[in-house]
């Protein structure tokens, strides 16, 4: 049995499926007591029965008031249930048995809103309430996970120890931070899996340039990534493209890849973080075409119609004329823009909510532990940290990088373009830089369209003012 | 004073701004006799005086109840105030006057979502709903516009023969139906706006091609489009673009289109389709380009912030390797991709609502009226009338036209990407027609990463079944 006396463990968690139970351990590991929750018994249990040496850590109770009463006093509770209605259901049946200086952390996916209106009630009832996003798939939440914290200040003093103790290390910076009120937290873990979704795109985007247009095998791009990890674009998610792209299937031999069926699932946050754009008014777009990237391969069966209609593409590229370096600079290029946006999304969502939203710590929590961690988010840091106002793009050390890289991503995205390889997420996004570095758009087109048909009226280029409209009757005819 | 006697109106209408006024005039103009109430008496009264010989099929009330009393019964009351509160205000005060089998009908611009909404509260307290999206501008609500009606059959049945007198006429076809029950009609209308943003960017984008690849005047680009508009691509808005175009400043001489600041502004209809694209989870790429160029078009001075770091693009273009010819084609395989997502979209919301949404007859009362009329939604109609189901761009009809134009759609999309014109909706036009004709797409590597870090299992090609996973620790090291 635990050596922790009852009402002497310094933390509670409720649910122990693999990421609650990681969590548990490595919060057991740091030092720390904690008492666990399962509504099955069982699985309390065998969780125990697992814990090995940490049991000595970790107070295994069978009910609700058991569990309770084993936290010291003020409480704190982690919740890691379903996101969604469970959390609900869950705070209803613990806060009734809380003290109201005690404190509910959920640690699930929560979808922002929700962890706005859970902490507006919070409030509302007197009580305190803290939504933490955590990064980092299972393997963080055992070894140390990326953790973007929202909530009140007092809540983050009564646990942002723990939080930082369990978390990732970048040399012994913890990846752990309060980022502002209410949502914060779960606004930015929505948007880094937002970021996550375009970059994963981002690589099969040139993946499948050197697959379909160089006629690369799978083990032949796996080298390309690696070699790629070596340089700028060291990071998690091109690790593990190489990784997946040299595994072989144990029992034909071929390549895992080859066998991989291109149908990509997505459970929402990336979705969240488009809309959350569209919301907010701030420009999203390789993260949306990313997305609805991800939508279009799930309708595998149209994909087959229309390949039957208009015959496969012709693909091949000559090598000539786009080389592996180029398409490693398109990829930087693209990368560039794509935190570009999410960054200018957490900006927008910070002045909108009045939250605090220190952006050049979200990229410092975001270099350990998470999905997205890359040697290019400490230079994010220290851009950010300049003018955390400014488009990360016109950063000198990120203007730089974009000047050389640019003409890389125009030749790979026209390619794509000419040979059929498709590239939304890099065309997205030089569609992005290309609008965003150009005093003189279009757009003046669509007002003289929307005042013609709608007298919504413009603004002039040479008169101050708003609410022009231009002699449509009298010369149009 | 008009000749209709009290209790003998045939329909109700609050709410005199231009739209709710030139509807009255359209209602009174084809013979059916409308009581009429505005909350400002004043307006009333202007309106009522400027009405002409229409008066005569017009009474003007000053109190809700004298309104209520004007009206047959069943009575049918329109409602053309301001989308969101003002709506439900007006409906918590005439409510309780109406008898429980009057009709309410919002022909304000709502989010569908309030449309269903106010549908399931009627439904719930014994009473009766529509929303009717109303499409066309003041001059279509005066002259004809395009009504997309959405609630219970009985309602439709009951103003039915109004809504198409008074909606603009395809040869003498109406151009107004009833699409389904509760919000229908708006969703149809909001889907109708997202591709009107995607149509307007488009020529936006192929306007930017000529003005500053080609170096050619607004005038000389007026013309292109006046030629454009007696092709295929004959539309409203080919034709008021030309319009715009070819329209001189009359105090300076100039081109009206150089003198109109590029910063568009958004209502928030497109923004809407975007969101429910991804809430549905239907690709509808083009239309969200659109949305992001315009919101990215707003940021005026941070565009300015980037051409004065990265300079300006390159910008020129041989007119030998682009001709306007093929803008044009660019164009047509643009707007089939973008009809095929809008109309994709209405059949996902379709499905998930259990509607009715005929999409050969949306199509239809689209060909007049409103601002994406064009002679193009008639061939539409007759491919959706033989397969509603199947993506548009697979018709035959339209994948023949996609044969002969997505080489220039290539061709356009590589030369802005290597000049440095942006083109991101035609862009994600390519993209999308490119995804949705290859069998083989690269979301593999996406389903390979997703296993890796957070096991989320993969179909396989060689294999039945779903839930597989990588031998990633055994082959990865």
């Amino acid at each position: 049995m635990a050596e922790v006396m009852t009402g002497a463990a310094e933390i509670g968690l409720i649910g122990l499926g693999t990421m609650g139970g990681n969590l548990a351990l490595n919060i057991a590991e740091n030092g720390f007591s904690i008492a666990v929750f399962n509504r099955t018994v069982a699985k309390t249990d065998s969780f125990f029965a697992s814990a090995g040496p940490l049991a000595d850590k970790i107070v295994p109770t069978k009910t609700l008031q058991d569990f309770v009463a084993s936290i010291k006093k003020p409480r704190a509770v982690i919740l890691m249930v379903p996101a969604g209605e469970a959390v609900d259901a869950q705070i209803a049946a613990l806060r009734p048995l809380l003290d109201s200086d005690d404190l509910i952390i959920d640690a699930g996916n929560a979808n922002y809103h929700d962890t706005n209106r859970r902490n507006d009630d919070a409030k509302a009832s007197g009580t305190r309430f803290m939504g933490i996003g955590v990064s980092g798939g299972e393997e963080g939440a055992r070894f140390g996970p990326s953790i973007m914290a929202g909530g009140p200040t007092d809540a983050w003093d009564q646990v942002g120890h723990i939080l930082e103790a369990i978390s990732a290390k970048h040399g012994d910076v913890p990846c752990a931070a309060h980022l502002g009120d209410s949502g914060a937290g779960h606004l930015v873990k929505t948007v880094h899996n937002g970021i996550e979704y375009a970059d994963m795109q981002m690589i099969a985007e040139v993946y499948g340039v050197m697959r379909d247009g160089f006629g690369m095998s799978a083990a032949e791009i796996g080298d390309v990534f690696d070699q790629w990890n070596g340089g700028i674009l060291q990071s998690y998610l091109i690790e593990i493209s190489a990784k997946v792209a040299k595994t072989a299937d144990p029992d034909s031999g071929n390549p895992m890849l080859d066998i991989i069926l291109d149908r990509a699932g997505q459970k929402g946050t990336g979705r969240w973080t488009a809309i959350e754009a569209l919301m907010l008014g701030t420009p999203a777009s390789a993260i949306e075409a990313a997305v609805a990237a991800r939508t279009m391969s799930a309708r595998l069966d149209e994909r087959k119609k229309g390949e039957a209609v208009f015959g496969a593409a012709p693909a091949a590229v000559d090598k000539a004329a786009i080389a592996t370096s180029m398409l490693e600079a398109a990829l930087v290029a693209g990368k560039i823009v794509c935190y570009a946006q999410g960054f200018g999304l957490i900006l927008e969502a910070a002045k909108q909510y009045g939250w605090a939203m220190p952006l050049p710590e979200i990229a410092k929590i975001w270099r350990e532990g998470c999905i997205i961690r890359s040697a290019m988010l400490n230079d994010m840091a220290d851009a950010l940290a300049e003018d955390p106002e400014r488009n990360l793009m016109l950063a000198p050390f990120f203007a730089d990088k974009l000047k050389d890289t640019h003409d890389a991503l125009r030749k790979v995205v026209a390619e794509g373009a000419l040979k059929g390889l498709p590239v939304p997420a890099l065309s997205s996004a030089l569609s992005y830089f290309d609008i965003m570095r150009t005093q003189r758009s279009t757009a003046n087109m669509l007002q003289g369209q929307r005042d013609f048909f709608g007298a919504h009226g413009f603004e002039r280029t040479d008169k101050d003012g708003s609410g022009y409209h231009g002699p449509w009757a009298m010369n149009a005819g």
